[in-house]
């Protein structure tokens, strides 16, 4: 039954998906004499882990009953006090572990701190499942930087855009209702100057119903935004922000009276550093981004090697022409290819999303 | 119950897929007093016809049978005599068909002759099926040339090959069976001399059990194939043949003599005219063409609107570089984007095949 209520418990955390951030979203859940008694998903940053919420639901009823819980409970003052302290405070019997929280201020010690109160503590459950969900949580701990996520809409015949630039649409409404769910799931989503102006993106998530939206970042070395995008204008409804390098107090002042946030990063000419831009992201607590690139500065992040997973939308069309995407991300030889493990396929009506994680082929 | 045997009459026709060229491959079956009495597909060319093998099959039991045929039986003295003629001989007393034969031969005459004879025909049953499964040769006897299918094995982002031009394989195993599926299943394989030099592909069919091999075409403007490739050394095993414009009177010996058919066509420089290749096979009665060409002939047949079906395998790889397929097919505008009518999407392993008919989009 422990897979079981595991499990079940995985599902939970699904609903905290994207709105806890830096916090990883956790399932958890109280079973007693073989009865879900009560459940709880991660809270917002700040308020209630997801033990809390599960404990706080049961009440008294929590007195000799087992924890289920995707990750290692906490054993750390952060912003709430440590969920240790409350399931032995409670009186919790048993806790089951899906895995151990990689982050040094856990990492074992939220385990050892339950056994040494005498809770029997099983570990070690749905492990790669866990560690899928957790994907962008992980990389914040474990690498020290946001997730970074890549997705392209493309011609079957992998052209960004026809020759003469157009392309709007290459993918479907389905593919396109996709990418504001990921939207609506990361905390970050990052455009170059030139996309936001040609394009004059909105990079917010329209779904009914979605309340959550990423932070809007537009590299934009020296400040060219439009003052009069879309983006820029609706800067007080959505949050945004841009990073630039050459300072130009005129315009600055002019962004930020419209809402924009500014962060000034070090760059040279057109191009701010990546590394230092991702690693202001980092420093911010955030900790997944997603990649809403053109093509020159698509590459520039595959060829950093900051593409931590794809999404590429084949739309149903055949363009031809001279805009193949990552051209200049050259490879040279077959052997030297990035595959994607974990593909997967998905067909939206009549386009198609594969996606995977991006590694050096070992072929 | 007519369509519950008529579609059984189309997956009997599926039996003689690829062997029958340039007939139709169809089924039949004869069903008397509520039983299938017998069945039949349409045998090599010059062999019977479908109709005649079911009613061989059914003897005197045919005698006021009824006849179930995915296309309308032929009244004409061809390779064989006219079917119309052995059903009222037999004394069928009921024909059901698919779709009439657009064949100007039969074009309705044969359903007259049955009538005539006081048969009771009826007609018009999954005529869409049909005229998918019979599209080879219905483009065959509209368009007065053979079907052309596309084939291409491309990575997640469209390149044909790696910068230095290492395509090995691209495409999974799974993939590449599939391709010996398609060739086995058409009259003609062709490719240009340039990729059969580089690759020293063998361009034949292998699969296990199969018998059917088409014949590799190679278009070779001035004779430039290697004598020792696997191809020309082959030639006695696979049929084979290689157009070509500019006569060398030694080379032409030396391949006539390892076995290979040589067909003078006209042709410019470096190129031959495509649609007086597409015209010769036409003449050669064989109705399909699976293309196997480079990147630039490929691009050719596109711009002259000859591709009506294709295949694009994506291969689990990302190579960046300058190999993108089709580029100097430029539809301009993604307004004038081609797009895939009836697309299928199949996954093969870690691979993706989508496949369809090439149209004009409406968007």
């Amino acid at each position: 039954m422990d897979r079981y209520y595991l499990k079940l418990a995985l599902r939970i955390a699904e609903r905290s998906r994207g709105i806890c951030s830096p916090n990883p979203f956790v399932g958890a859940l109280i079973v007693k004499d073989g009865k879900i008694i009560s459940e709880g998903s991660t809270q917002p940053y700040g308020y209630d882990h997801a033990e809390i919420v599960a404990l706080k639901a049961a009440g008294e009823h929590a007195y000799g009953a087992s924890l289920y819980v995707t990750l290692e409970p906490c054993c750390h003052f952060g912003m709430t006090p440590p969920c240790t302290e409350a399931i032995i405070k409670a009186g919790i019997k048993r806790v089951v572990i899906g895995i151990e929280d990689p982050n040094p201020k856990v990492a074992g010690k939220g385990i050892q701190t339950l056994r040494n109160a005498g809770i029997e503590v099983s570990v070690g459950f749905f492990e790669e499942e866990i560690k899928e969900q957790l994907e962008y949580y992980l990389c914040f701990i474990l690498k020290k930087r946001p997730f970074i996520i890549w997705k392209s809409a493309l011609s079957l015949d992998g052209k960004y855009a026809a020759s003469d630039g157009s392309s709007r649409w290459i993918s479907n409404l389905a593919s396109r209702q996709y990418v504001h769910k990921i939207r609506s799931q990361v905390d970050v989503v990052l455009a170059g100057v030139k996309s936001v102006n040609d394009d004059d993106a909105l990079l917010n998530a329209r779904l009914a119903g979605n309340l959550k939206q990423p932070l809007r970042l537009v590299l934009d070395p020296h400040l060219d935004i439009k003052l009069n995008s879309r983006l820029v204008t609706s800067a007080h409804s959505y949050p945004t922000m841009i990073m630039y390098h050459e300072d130009n107090h005129t315009k600055l002042k002019q962004l930020e009276s419209a809402g924009v946030r500014l962060h000034k990063i070090y760059g040279q000419k057109d191009e701010l550093a990546l590394t230092a831009v991702i690693d202001e992201i980092y420093k911010m607590n955030f900790y997944s981004v997603l990649l809403e690139a053109g093509n020159r500065l698509s590459e520039s992040f595959w060829e950093l090697g900051l593409v931590d997973k794809c999404f590429i939308f084949y739309g149903n069309k055949i363009l031809g022409g001279d805009k193949g995407v990552l051209s200049n991300f050259d490879r040279q030889n077959i052997d030297r290819a990035i595959i994607l493990k974990k593909i997967r396929v998905e067909r939206l009506h009549d386009n198609v999303l594969i996606s995977g994680y991006p590694s050096i082929s070992q072929s």
